[in-house]
């Protein structure tokens, strides 16, 4: 017999029984309130197209970097997963076999977590994964992604989003979120699907296809991307379209927080040596920053709000990243200085009261240190919630734990699920409501916060922060 | 009706039941204690003059740059507050009501409860502060602060303040310190307010005004301050001034905690391009380093304990600094190295059983990393207990947790509050001993520590390592 | 009447009536499984002479620089202590009378926990030490240790010990290791006792007598230990004569993780210089560096698990280091980084199924930024446990907390005694039992882990993930 699949109702509370039940009343009040996405990776395909999502394992593993990456970690070849160049011919059936087989490995992880609410909740399962269940699995979930009710706007529909973010590209054309605004205006399917503006592609001098990603921007805009005035007119043209296609934000991923604000002249000097192809690492770096500000200039003027998610070391694994390419779960948190990075930035716009950023970080060491300290001051500065890595329970409770005290808790901006694992999505909303609800239980257990004061917060941290934050 | 104002009896004790029963009894054993108030800063005029407070904002809010920053964060003017050149202007109930509107921004933090014990225990309020209480706050908090029972010496006694220390630099004339003593000498009033010498104006090549400062150094003391020699001995001079006034201590905010050992006479070139205004920015920090261990062997002779408190961003707002001047909530930390920056100073002097260094830390990734193997390896060095942005609960409670195990209790030193909010000083070591209480009865409940030990170094953590360490 | 020494049944489990409850059934489960010790500094002499111990001080005291340090920290003379040149003048009974009068300094430290269980099980002692009972314990433990039930084998059977690992130089000539497997193999004692390859000694430019060191390392080998080529081959000669004498692992305590891939040309160039004696510290820590993954690449070869150990800057306390040699107490953790310093020898052996590398971090701000990432990633990678100033109870939880949720349970390798204290090894395993057991209990409780699972979890992290990691 394979063991049972159970969701507890109280799972992830506090286990003392009086804070407890405190966070279960505030859970209780709140767990229905409707998921607002406002920072993610969802393709809007899915959402304009409605497509059956495919089997099991196309769905739930091979795009899933916390899956493959800790079956990596343990020996396991990607190639045997459908990863890399090789798809054509592996077996989904075989590859979900072997996940069930090491299901064991993510024990204590919040993808065991997110995972067996997917299987309980959206496909009815009720034994857990194991080598025994594996078939049962993948012909269960494969079978009804085959059916309407499993299709991207049913689902979307079933977890209650009021509205989500995608993040792409300026080269993008934003063809599908035309499309559904269109079917919304339309009197049609009213889901709400917004874009967010990634300029990575075009701003990092090292990413793959920099300079031919400029032609493009380029070509798209009518500008001219070589000249420094061009580039920035062509950023404030695609924003705008990005605005217009509900847009309420950008999003900027670099190595670091560094930011820069030269001179008009020399900005456009550095941006020569960008286009030629002859910078340094050093001068990809300062370009990075000088754009951050440049950014930060144009939001104060389209009132777009900054995300910054700086630290993460890309492709970290050489050799994997030659073979497999991007995102195959080798990008590994840096140690990440905000005080001395951001000042550039804020000494030229700190205290717009227009602007608004919102920080995130890979470096928890900066959270009672920098983070906290600067949101609790800047008016411009928030604090996005605990990420990638530490969008887990005891992560977010080390958030709360680290940046309440000095920052509080209104100069934080609710939750971002931040994910391309459509299916997860209202998994991971629920446990950041359980943690926080947990965490603020706590307060009141401790007399630091009255039941009527932690009740308002729990309806701020689910919905209110988010809809300020995001402008949404 | 406004919400009722409550402090709970068990605030901030552990939730568990039987945890919480053993912190409390440890808490009744030593909540009575008087305070010994080692570093802080507090106006001895307050004490020498004794002239009333002024009206709630002119005490409460104007002076608290914790209140202020939270409040400018979400995008509210100082200049409402009060705060910054047009003073003249503001109204003091209208910034009074702005800061009960949005009281619910502290909400978590230690500002709140350090307040709200001020409200509740100085002024007897019972309902909470809130938009609708506002006035009722203002008009009794003002009025009572212009009775008797309110002025400052009458709220040193009735807060049980067995000892406090101001920190002065070394241009002070330490009148209101005299005028004190003289007092407690001829059988007046009995409070007992101390020095310490904090000499950053006359160290730190990077002060505003450093230059002019050095003059009067020289003015002061009779000593050619221009002079490496003369320089040194203005320090001897004062240090020894300072001790007649009550100083058992000299405190060092320097931006790192870096130390050096030159030899006389590079220290004394490097003395003359910083008194001739050439120098770089590395040859300030040197300075600051040599004189760190100039002023450890100082101690060497008199006796005066040091405490040094690095890492600390200054004024990292530009534009608010250059408006409304320093301490205005912008002061950020940063990462602080101790391993490689101590050094020198540990070569030179690390192994005398006369000197007593205490160090302090905003940055919370060395307090297991470097300054609990530090102090609990070299006899000169001690622990200060969590600082500024961490003098809060779940600060506090780091501290114990990354620093017992490997330092012990007996290489910390009790509880500073570090304050200019002399109302709340009270609330601030009741915070601490809450929280040493509730840490120890951790321990009791985990069998780690008998009961008997529990309350001995209950006392010793309130009374008796203060005491020791400052030499009081 | 002096306190008495209790260990509770129930010590280090949570406090919560609950989680105990789930804590004490795991821990029941695992508490008498045999003690696997991977990595140590015991002394095999002990097990191959088997003689006696010697006083108490001499066992218990002068040797365990977590006592010596503590007590140096409060001022009292190394010397006393039995410690240094003057050793033949000390009293032993007076310097265990100096840690009787001063064990209150050791409230809340694992040293404490560590030595109580010695007292009360191995020697059965029934009072606390203190001042009063000083004598008691001098006399009662000296006198044990003459007797034969407390000689080095035998303690190792009554600990229920299966395998411990001792570390030593390439110069060692393993006689001890010899002498114990051959009376294991002719039938006498059956202790299992291997040694570990600890090439430090040749391999770092800035081990005292290193250039002495590779003259011995020719002779032993037979090699020309002065050429690139004969060096490397040096490694591998006794790399395989360690792996003959039991050894399934080499060990690495270099001061930074940095490794480094030159080409072999530049290897030899550096070598070169090395062996010339004209280095600077750049060219060592070059040299250090390289030789890790010259280290991994032999691995792959003869199949030994590597350990890093990095990050302790080694006799920071230069004067002591002059009076009282190494390992004074006076190794202070560094902040390291890993993720640059790793990436040389991982792009060159990271993704081999056939490596196995065990890192350990004295800098824990590095669990779940860098650590738990990697080691969730590289398949060549696995965590070490909580290493030396972090081998406590709050430390092992920082541990488990920080890295689990992305590593998970299965990169991490069990628990590593990492110790010259012999008699404390089962309370230093002990310790590690209960942390993870209540680890666990915590997980049940919250609903984040079945029941059946943490069982199965406590008896891998007990014995199933040593006996894998380290090919025992």
């Amino acid at each position: 017999m394979p063991p049972k699949l159970e969701l507890h109702a109280d799972r992830l509370f506090p286990a003392d029984g009086s804070v407890r039940a405190i966070a279960r009343a505030l859970y209780a009040s709140i767990k229905d309130a409707p998921i607002i996405s406002p920072h993610g990776h969802t393709d809007p395909a899915w959402f304009a197209q409605n497509a059956p999502f495919g089997d099991a394992t196309d769905l739930l593993l091979r795009p899933d970097h916390y899956m493959f990456r800790m079956l990596y970690s343990q020996g396991i070849a990607l190639e045997d997963l459908g990863i890399g160049p090789a798809k054509a011919t592996y077996d989904p059936r075989k590859a979900w076999r072997i996940l069930a087989q090491n299901w064991h490995l993510f024990r204590g992880t919040p993808t065991r977590m997110w995972s067996d609410w997917v299987f309980a909740e959206v496909f009815g399962m009720t034994d857990m994964l194991c080598a025994e269940t594996a078939d049962a699995y993948f012909d269960t979930i494969t079978d009804k992604l085959g059916t309407d009710a499993f299709r991207p706007r049913a689902l979307f529909d079933r977890f209650n989003i009021a509205v989500i973010a995608t993040t792409e590209s300026p080269l993008d054309d934003l063809a599908h979120h035309a499309a559904i605004m269109a079917e919304n205006a339309s009197g049609g399917w009213q889901g709400r699907v917004v874009t967010a503006y990634r300029p990575d592609p075009v701003v990092d001098p090292d990413f793959e296809g920099f300079r031919a990603n400029l032609d493009r921007f380029s070509q798209i805009t009518g500008q001219d991307c070589t000249t420094w005035q061009g580039y920035l007119d062509a950023h404030r043209q695609r924003r705008a379209f990005f605005a217009r296609h509900g847009a309420t934000s950008t999003d900027h991923g670099h190595p670091t927080a560094q930011t820069a604000n030269l001179s008009a002249r020399d900005a456009a000097a550095l941006f020569d040596t960008i286009v030629a192809g002859t910078f340094t690492a050093a001068e990809a770096e300062l370009f990075r920053a000088q754009m951050l500000t440049e950014m930060a200039a144009m939001s104060l003027d389209d009132g777009l709000v900054m995300q910054i998610h700086p630290g993460s070391f890309r492709n970290h694994n050489e050799a994997l990243f030659h073979t497999f390419g991007r995102d195959k779960g080798a990008d590994i948190p840096m140690r990440t200085d905000y005080v001395h990075a951001l000042k550039p930035l804020l000494d030229a716009y700190g205290n717009e009261p227009g602007l608004s950023i919102i920080l995130f970080t890979l470096d928890e060491s900066v959270y009672a240190r920098e983070l906290a300290p600067l949101a609790g001051h800047y008016p411009c500065l928030k604090l996005g919630p605990a990420w990638w890595f530490h969008d887990s329970p005891e992560g977010m409770r080390r958030f709360r734990q680290a940046t309440t005290e000095t920052a509080g808790f209104y100069n934080t901006v609710g939750f971002n699920d931040d994910t391309r694992a459509f299916l997860s999505i209202p998994a991971r909303h629920d446990v950041a409501r359980r943690i926080d609800c947990g965490f603020l239980a706590q307060l009141v257990a401790e007399h630091r916060l009255a039941d009527w004061e932690a009740a308002e917060l729990a309806r701020d941290l689910t919905n209110g922060l988010v809809k300020k934050a995001y402008r949404l």
